[in-house]
């Protein structure tokens, strides 16, 4: 755990293998720190530089000052096992090896050196991360130890993931920027010499800048180990799979990509769900899913109210939601009788509820949404806006939203979908306040089906449901 | 037709109840009418004002002079029946209406409205888009005649969107704007009064402007003639199909929504299948699956192979092509044999291919795809990029894939992500060239699916799959 703290907030982060040369990896593992507004100390290490990007460049670690206790090492793989060794004796705390060429390549040299790797981390009690990944980042400590600039630009906030692929992690990348979503830790566990998911579970448990860990997972060595870290995880903070390798294509290429069989899918699916852990069968769902998780409080059940601005997102809603197992909720006498006061005759009362025709009145939206909230028959809310007309039509209810969800606890996601600029305020305006938005109605009541799932898993494990709630105080 | 292709390319268009109020409809619907850059007369009519947008204004639609072909009327509904005869008599071919509160609302008087401006339809000869709609826009006429300004700014393409709600028109937008999705026609159909799926779909087959038809359906009042016009259809361009209202409480959302029963999920499934109609399961899928289909010839077969830049993508191409059907095929020894020769022996040189280790050698890239789109037993390619590092590292080998593409004549659809800006140009010159790009490799398999599935289509229905190919030369 300490050599943990100390890589993700490192006091001073070493690269080695450092380069002023763009077609080299080391230039962009140092671009990447440097672009991340780092505090700690950055030490390039190379003897054929001086200086790198206006930083003093030292010929080997052993030359580097005090304090140091992370390494970005970006050597060939024949001379990592020797990095390790060094940093060990460096006092370094962890490695971050984005050298390939180990045991993924599958040729007998490279077993030897990923043996030859994992001996000397051994020995040398260094943490390594990798090799064969793209690194890692900690936003919360404007940390960029990858080899990927782009990733500094993300925002910070509560979802860890890790990922065995890099590629899952730079495909989400772009996606978060674009939506917003706010990361705590990216880690590329890459070919996993003594640092596995078992470890970052364990880790990322403990650590109070993360809400909910989203993993991307091919296939593991050790299952019962994660399995374990998985049971142990869940009881504190929400955890969400996305399992790939499930055909024999796959199969085989994922022991290419990380030297692990991918393994029976099945057999992980009802592994995972023994363990607490959620699952979702796409990229762009795992983060949802984990977004969902990080700003949410777990359901009570699995009685959902579906609301829309137009009846068109609440009937994909209403079908979603029974795709994934919710129930779409009767409502009370007392609701029905207050949405039938509140909304006029030709409108849609019943779950789902449709505002179309007041989506114009703020007051009255916002009023069918605290209606709602309060029903006994609900457990949890997907509510479903778009934007349409233009200027000075329509407006958000976000303070009915906001106070419906502080009010009553409940799960509350929204679908919120507009040209850009229009509704940002009033997004980040929700999101800091804990309500977390989707751009498509699917996403929502899938997101949302994952807080009931938390929910049902949190009651098995008996642990208590407020308990659990009261931890969710919005997104940052 | 002829009242079809006026009312799409219409010379003037009356706006009947056009306000100076953004309060009002009429301000939205002719603010979205002049904010699109239409070429053609646009006649605001309300006896409220003499200009409206700087625009002479009429008191009533007799005064509107010639020519004009489209009326945008967003009266209250009980004047409806009657701006609609008048309409007939001005010689109009048709009626856009906004304008709600008929047979959606289940009330007697809204029934009752719903049967006099069916009638007042036929004796008039109006075709009617609406009432309940949000319009339709089409954008090889720079006609925006809906509420939502926000349509002019969507690039013009060959994706035509028929819809039962306007929301998930609403939805699909912005995604679109994002993307950079060109369109074609986008109507919202809403409660039907004479123009419904079947009467689109075959305006939508001959209109040249389309290369395919996405549907998004609740239910219909006559499943019998819609899919009847489907099969027409398919014979000369694809169509997807998104079906909701598979649930109860859905279900009865769709009769208040649009006054139809959504009815049996599964009936419904059947008889697309039967009509060669695709169908996805999201709305994201929906426009994903359509764009797929514009750009890309169908498939010979279900053989695919699977290409990326980095395995963990890779991996899940594999796995959701296996789940959508295909199946990941053997390559033939030739290809075995070059691409042995080609990439370094530590990378996965089966089906999925791994690049990871050549990425920054775009020759190598681009041969890599050019042997793999030669081989005999590959029917369709994924091809899955992502941006990593930074400037000077990499490069998209976008000469070697278009040409792959047109040498052998095969789908090929990509994953392509990036953080904004990077690839843009890229992007732009793969898309020009018919190769449509999508951001997760998940959506580009599900998409390659459809081009498999489209091809098996018009095998089955005897038309010839060469002169099917050869109509497709690139997006616009």
């Amino acid at each position: 755990m300490e050599s943990f703290n100390r890589m993700f907030h490192p006091r001073g982060v070493a690269v080695i293998g450092a380069s002023a040369n763009p077609k080299k990896m080391g230039y962009h593992a140092l671009k990447s720190l440097m672009s991340c507004g780092f505090k700690g100390y950055v030490y390039p290490v190379n003897p054929r530089y001086k200086e790198l990007f206006g930083l003093k460049t030292y010929p080997s670690i052993k030359e580097v000052p005090d304090p140091v206790d992370l390494a970005v090492v970006v050597v060939p793989s024949t001379q990592a096992p020797l990095m390790v060794a060094e940093c060990g004796k460096r006092g370094i705390a962890g490695a971050v090896l984005i050298t390939a060429g180990f045991k993924e390549a599958g040729l007998e040299e490279g077993l030897k050196l990923h043996e030859e790797l994992a001996g000397e981390a051994r020995r040398s009690n260094v943490k390594i991360i990798g090799p064969n990944t793209f690194g890692f980042v900690n936003l919360h400590a404007n940390l960029n130890a990858s080899f990927t600039p782009s990733f500094s630009a993300l925002r910070r906030g509560p979802i860890s993931l890790v990922s065995q692929s890099g590629g899952v992690c730079h495909v989400l990348m772009p996606y978060a920027l674009e939506q917003g979503i706010g990361f705590s830790k990216i880690v590329g566990l890459g070919n996993r010499v003594n640092v596995d998911f078992p470890d970052m579970l364990d880790y990322l448990a403990s650590d109070p800048d993360t809400r909910s860990v989203a993993l991307y997972v091919e296939g593991v060595d050790n299952p019962r180990e994660l399995m374990a870290a998985a049971k142990r995880t869940v009881k504190v903070k929400p955890v969400v799979a996305y399992k790939t390798g499930r055909s024999r294509a796959a199969d085989e290429a994922s022991w290419s990509h990380t030297g692990s069989l991918a393994g029976n899918y099945r057999l992980y699916e009802a592994a995972f769900k023994q363990a607490g852990v959620l699952t979702v069968s796409d990229s762009v769902e795992l983060v949802s899913a984990a977004k969902a998780l990080a700003f949410q409080p777990p359901a009570r059940g699995r009685r959902v109210a579906v609301i829309s601005l137009v009846a068109g997102l609440g009937i994909i809603a209403a079908d979603t939601c029974e795709g994934q197992g919710l129930i779409l909720t009767r409502f009370t006498r007392e609701t029905e009788e207050a949405l039938r006061k509140l909304l006029p005759p030709y409108t849609i009362r019943t779950n789902p509820v449709d505002l179309g025709f007041v989506a114009n009145d703020p007051d009255t939206c916002g009023n069918a949404v605290e209606i709602v909230a309060s029903d006994r028959n609900v457990d949890a809310i997907s509510l479903n806006y778009i934007y349409s007309w233009s200027e000075g039509f329509m407006e958000l209810p976000v303070k009915w939203i906001i106070n419906a969800f502080k009010a009553y606890g409940k799960p509350l996601v929204m679908c919120l979908r507009y040209p850009k600029n229009i509704w940002d305020a009033e997004k980040q305006q929700l999101e800091d306040n804990g309500i977390p938005t989707f751009p498509t109605p699917e996403l929502a009541a899938k997101s949302l089906a994952r807080l009931c799932e938390y929910g049902e898993v949190l009651r098995k494990l008996g642990v208590n449901k407020d308990e659990g709630a009261s931890a969710f105080k919005g997104s940052s």
